[in-house]
């Protein structure tokens, strides 16, 4: 038998039929991303049934020194749960443990595994009148292990925070097959590096993620929703903490987009109508949320909200959804800015951030930087305005090929955004992460002591480099990857 | 010359007069940490001035083999920050290093160097209205650098966090004296592992912190006190839920204290008074705090939460005080009672904490326990139970002589305590730190899979082992000191 046979019988005689397969049929569909932008090869694809199977089959793989793409819900935005095409690595699926084992309603914390599926977690905590605070596009198929690894973000980080912020406790399987088992939820616990940290958003290349603790909040009560019509970006920036200061912790989102981006979502729903009269140059999503027990006061909150500002000249028009069908016709409009601006033409899409006190000033001198440079291009931001997190397009010129265009000057466009944001002190991955797609730009623009320290860290707790390679950290620079 | 020498000249002209000293009487102060159980010896004392002297001291004592103690107020629990005594040694204060570097009031955003005072920034927090939600005991005296290196606690975790939760963000000289960057706070960013939590509560064995951007809040607009008289700690949990729901972020503190505590206190403090007429089990300080916009309803929020408490059966009793001197009254018992207990007699003191929902539990099973395999002792427990974190003392039984009793039975006492906290799934230290005080404890109780983790970054990060050895991180099986 060959090496790549003797691994695979003993993966095989390891998991058994439902948790080890090299069958083509069932693997190939895991092996390219769900945008369709990485495929990869594999060996084959590895479910294991629970932690320890986990954990022995790692073992097993750094036996035979057989790489592992840890993958959950395969909805990654960069390529990270996507093997590269040696076909030398196995994709390990954590999606079959989707065991809930402690529910502790009182106490707001739920414990799972990590195959959970985010809309299922949604429901069971609506079931005992509790949320679980995060959520973005991907719901259905995104898993409590991948959120962790990515540490996603969602629309609803400015009051909530990240996925890093509901993370109570974890169990990871680290690279020797040891099991790091840090499930209990201590509020205040100070026995050495927190190594929970370490592993939440390290996308699968330190350990790989079996269980979390997770918090929950209570249900909402109510919500209010508005929508206002600014001048300009630093106008809404003003209105940000204008409402920061007057709805509080009410506050949990702040969307922006600008003219081009309502105008595009318009011409893309043929039903969707702008929530007001007059055109303006920008547009403000609002969203207040109360639990129960502060539901009953949003209405007024909101009405207040709006007259102190229009008193203050921080609008010009605005509106409050005067019902829930109203209130999901306003998001309708803000999660169809992606696919109406794609339905345009081709577009290079950037996913970063800067501080948020310095996000208008960004815009407002990066936009027109990149359309000068790039005669024809139109660059559009929208996003969370409250997060600093810029969804920062560049749509290509008239009559640019789809295809052709990303790959030329797209990618140039790209370098060019990435250079902008870096000296501006923010982030060329606000939310989506590294993976494979932007490890060489991590590469190229991170802080050279930052990187090296990832490689140490990285070399440190996986020293044979089996756990997700070639992902999120970059080539040492003499081209090792550690 | 020596080599000790050699360093020495080079020292003293690399940082000069102000910044280097091998001056007993001046360096003699800080080798003894604030409660004088741990002193050490050391080489000198430095002073760098700024993050680039910092650098290049950390690079020459790198070139010597010089390991480096780093200091900020000296008010740490654990002696973390004093060295051993071998004499081979330095001690580097971040104390010089006080510059507020950016303070961008509209962001509630503040950028200052590790040697500025808790103290201090509080005030200058103050004159904006805002506030530094984190304070302590040592707050005349305990740095940023400190706070942030030892994940700082305090009565105000419940709703704020940990000194975790106000670090946006670090600014660090790490072992190979290269600078770690990473001050600009980004709310979003996915460009791989978290280094700077990494660095947060690493007790300086990773990295010396040099500066940082903290969050900021709103000023207090006012607060209410409530004291509760209670039947049993499991009642006290209860309520802490009730408030929890009722009062809502506005639930800012939570601390309990056994009847043998108040009674400690009330023969401690000639002056005080108790804030009830009867005597109870338990008694609750509840603290309710709003800022500017919503502080008006909090008087009648108290009166709400109370009734409805009494209304449940949560309390026996209680009162919210009148004015502020009263409520200062209310938190002097609180804050007498560590004073009041150690008047008393010899004790062992331990920081543990459980999950928030087992903490009365473990306080009812595990305090007989004690008394019953040490006879004559009386065990106590107080705290944060809002964050599971028990302040455990254990009386030393009559006529045990001080000193004496410590290093013999309260040695056992204080392992048995560990056991049990351990068992219960909780941390030997939940807010001070692990240090040298309790490193072979840590050695002893902690999880094999997560030491080895912490052995292995710290060697990745610190090969030559240079930053604070001997502290956090215990040594290998083998007993080497990665």
């Amino acid at each position: 038998m060959t090496d790549h046979d003797t691994f695979l019988t003993a993966a095989q005689s390891l998991l058994g039929p439902r948790g080890f397969t090299a069958d083509a049929d069932l693997v190939t569909p895991w092996l390219t991303d769900w945008r369709g932008r990485f495929t990869g090869r594999a060996l084959g694809l590895a479910s294991p049934a629970n932690t320890a199977e986990v954990a022995a089959f790692v073992r097993l793989c750094g036996e035979h020194g057989v790489p592992i793409v840890p993958q959950g819900g395969n909805s990654g935005m960069s390529g990270g749960a996507t093997p590269d095409d040696s076909g030398e690595a196995v994709v390990l699926s954590l999606r079959r443990m989707d065991a809930i084992r402690t529910f502790d309603v009182e106490a707001q914390q739920i414990t799972c595994e990590a195959g959970v599926i985010l809309q299922t977690l949604h429901k069971l905590a609506e079931t005992q009148r509790l949320r679980f605070p995060l959520t973005l596009g991907g719901k259905g198929s995104a898993t409590v292990g991948g959120l962790i690894s990515t540490n996603a973000g969602g629309t609803q980080v400015l009051r909530h925070g990240t996925m890093r912020a509901q993370v109570l406790g974890i169990e990871a399987v680290i690279a020797d097959g040891s099991v790091f088992d840090a499930l209990t939820p201590l509020k205040k616990d100070n026995r050495g590096f927190d190594l929970k940290q370490m592993l939440i958003g390290s996308e699968g290349t330190l350990g790989i993620v079996t269980a979390a603790t997770l918090r929950l909040v209570p249900e909402i009560g109510g919500r209010a929703v508005l929508w206002a019509g600014l001048p300009s970006l630093a106008v809404a920036r003003q209105l940000l903490l204008h409402c920061q200061a007057t709805a509080g912790d009410t506050l949990e989102g702040f969307e922006v987009m600008p003219a081009h981006c309502l105008a595009s979502v318009l011409d893309h729903l043929p039903d969707a109508r702008s929530p007001l009269a007059d055109n303006h140059a920008w547009h403000a999503l609002i969203e207040l949320v109360g639990d129960v027990t502060s539901a009953d006061a949003l209405p007024d909150l909101a009405e207040r909200v709006l007259s102190s500002a229009l008193e203050k000249g921080l609008l010009d028009d605005a509106t409050i959804a005067a019902n829930e069908a109203q209130a999901e016709a306003f998001w309708l409009l803000r999660d169809s800015v992606a696919p109406a601006e794609r339905a345009i033409g081709p577009a290079m899409q950037h996913d970063i951030s800067v501080p948020v006190a310095t996000m208008a000033d960004f815009v407002t001198a990066a936009a027109p930087q990149v359309e000068t440079r790039f005669p024809g291009t139109t660059a559009v931001a929208f996003g969370h305005l409250g997060d600093g997190n810029v969804h920062f397009h560049v749509l290509a010129p008239p009559h640019a090929e789809r295809g052709e265009w990303e790959q030329t000057q797209g990618k140039a466009i790209s370098a060019y955004v990435h250079d902008l944001v870096t000296q501006w002190g923010g982030s060329i991955s606000a939310e989506h992460g590294i993976g494979q797609m932007k490890r060489d730009e991590l590469g190229r623009l991170g802080d050279p002591v930052a990187l090296a320290m990832m490689r140490s860290v990285k070399h440190a707790l996986d020293p044979s480099g089996l756990l997700n390679p070639g992902k999120l950290v970059p080539l040492a620079p003499d081209g090792t990857n550690p």
